[in-house]
């Protein structure tokens, strides 16, 4: 009998998460009942929105409690099956958490096809950050050609597909990323017109200059001085789905003063600017579409997408505390086990 | 030959603004040129907007300068025309500004009918405010039966017409005004449901007792304190029409700290929030539907509205000042002549 690995939360992070607040633990594997399947986790997908689960705040998700598995989203293979429909040897999408082996209702698992394309595509650019980016362009966002659109985090899995998405409209966009090797995937791999490195000393003047025309769409994922940067460049009528504020995940305390609030709302009339927040289980009914769009342009090789993979469960942690430093290139993935 | 009396700004407003902000003068009247019409005022509206005009900072429209008539709308006759389509007599809605006479080109003036509803009408709730709550409610706010609008300065022309036409829907209206005869107005003349007032000190624990089931829709036209004790209650999916900001007109320099623009951004994410600027003259489309909808809802009394005249152009900038501190009770307008 295999044992169920699980990495729990020890403690509730206090700022930047650390080592210290995970812990790795063996439990026995369970067993599914009826209606049940048991799912044999081959990949790990590490989000940033795993921060906002580890705080006490109130949230869209309840907080989690210290001895928890960390909440996250897989795919695997179904070891164990007590329903007809998804036999053993099926390849699922679960909500299983950092862990090797979950028991899940069978409403609770969605079975992807591997010919299709690679399993762990299931878990990004075909999956919840991929998704992410789809609803967030087309149902948000809603670029004409020759608008331009400003994303951040643009080596990211959201961020790269918005780019390249929108790049296929004819819009002109204008990729941000941290460090001198993630502005040149930006322009090499995703296509970006415009790549900026939003830690270049320059990088206001830079973006002014990269947005004659001003600035009709911005994603926003990351918050902090990007946006700051771009809010007096948008434009009348300029959108901004709100998909994340990475930035600000790891604060602990209200930002210095002055407060700005008061001055958002009056852009927000004075450019009657649309803001709206996004959040991926809002747009479960574009999956099917947006799976085939995807999947059809991945194989002729008109989507790039990339990975970044750590090996094994108990990397994980180190490798969510990268993620929320930037530290990562492309898609976080944390391959648990061979399918 | 009468000549034309105007009211402009002698110097730009530091903070609220005084009457040694604005001159009376007289100048000759001017004479029609082909295509163009001579308008003798009526009647002027008085709104929070044209505080923004006369600071130099960047709107929606060009600042003011100095010596400047001052921006507004007025209904009043033609006196003078070579316009075939609009002969002397006609009556007219036209961006006159604070003055007596005006020479306008065909174009940038709209007949209106006195036999449909009283001339001053046009310049309320079947003018401008009166079409930005329309667009405001049915185009932004799209509330459902049974949901619950609040709405500040839920006396004025914009709120009470927010309110009732809410209330016909079906919504729930919590209506928000400052002192206790303006509250009365809000149950007794506009029937919204709960009415707040904003100076009472337990004002933020009232509104939440007044939203049970929180809010779903909010519509800003005020800022300040009251949206501050709005956001904590706002529902998922709210939507909040942002219309005005008077609460911060005034301001000469920014709140002091904590930084909120970071919360009310994650606030917009996880509540997946629709926040959206509204300026009237995007919805000029629909201004011929909202004046036949609205004049048949006056006629058989379902739609109250309340004005508040002053009477004499000399004595519109007093009226001004009040307006901007709520001084007024309805409709805020000028009688600047018998028509």
């Amino acid at each position: 009998m295999t044992s169920n690995q699980q990495v729990v939360m020890r403690q509730r992070p206090h700022g930047k998460p650390s080592a210290a607040d995970f812990d790795l633990v063996e439990r026995p594997t369970p067993a599914p009942g009826p209606g049940e399947v048991l799912v044999e986790t081959a990949w790990l997908s590490l989000d940033p929105y795993m921060r906002g689960r580890m705080a006490a705040g109130p949230s869209y998700a309840s907080p989690l409690e210290p001895g928890d598995v960390i909440t996250g989203e897989v795919v695997g293979r179904v070891s164990q099956s007590c329903v007809p429909d998804i036999p053993a040897g099926s390849f699922v999408r679960a909500p299983s958490g950092w862990q090797s082996h979950a028991v899940h209702a069978a409403s609770a698992v969605h079975v992807v096809d591997p010919g299709k394309a690679p399993l762990s595509a299931y878990l990004g650019v075909l999956g919840m950050p991929g998704l992410t980016a789809y609803a967030g362009l087309h149902e948000l966002g809603r670029p004409k050609a020759s608008e331009t659109l400003v994303v951040a985090a643009a080596t990211g899995p959201v961020g790269s597909l918005v780019g390249q998405l929108a790049k296929r409209l004819g819009v002109r966009t204008v990729g941000i990323a941290g460090g001198a090797d993630k502005v040149e995937m930006l322009a090499e791999t995703f296509g970006f017109d415009v790549a900026l490195d939003h830690r270049s000393a320059n990088f206001d003047k830079a973006l002014r200059a990269a947005c004659p025309g001003g600035v009709d769409v911005y994603v926003e994922l990351v918050g902090g001085h990007v946006f700051d940067a771009v809010l007096p460049l948008l434009n009348v009528h300029a959108r901004i789905p709100v998909i994340g504020t990475v930035a600000h995940y790891n604060a602990t305390e209200s930002a210095p003063g002055p407060d700005r609030m008061p001055m958002l709302m009056r852009q927000i009339l004075v450019k009657r600017l649309a803001v709206e927040g996004l959040i991926v289980w809002d747009f479960e009914h574009l999956r099917p579409r947006f799976v085939d769009e995807m999947a059809a342009l991945i194989r002729v090789g008109a989507i790039r997408y990339v990975e970044d993979v750590t090996e094994g469960l108990a990397a994980a942690p180190e490798a969510f505390i990268g993620l929320l430093e930037g530290a990562n290139r492309g898609k976080a993935l944390v391959r648990v086990a061979e399918p």
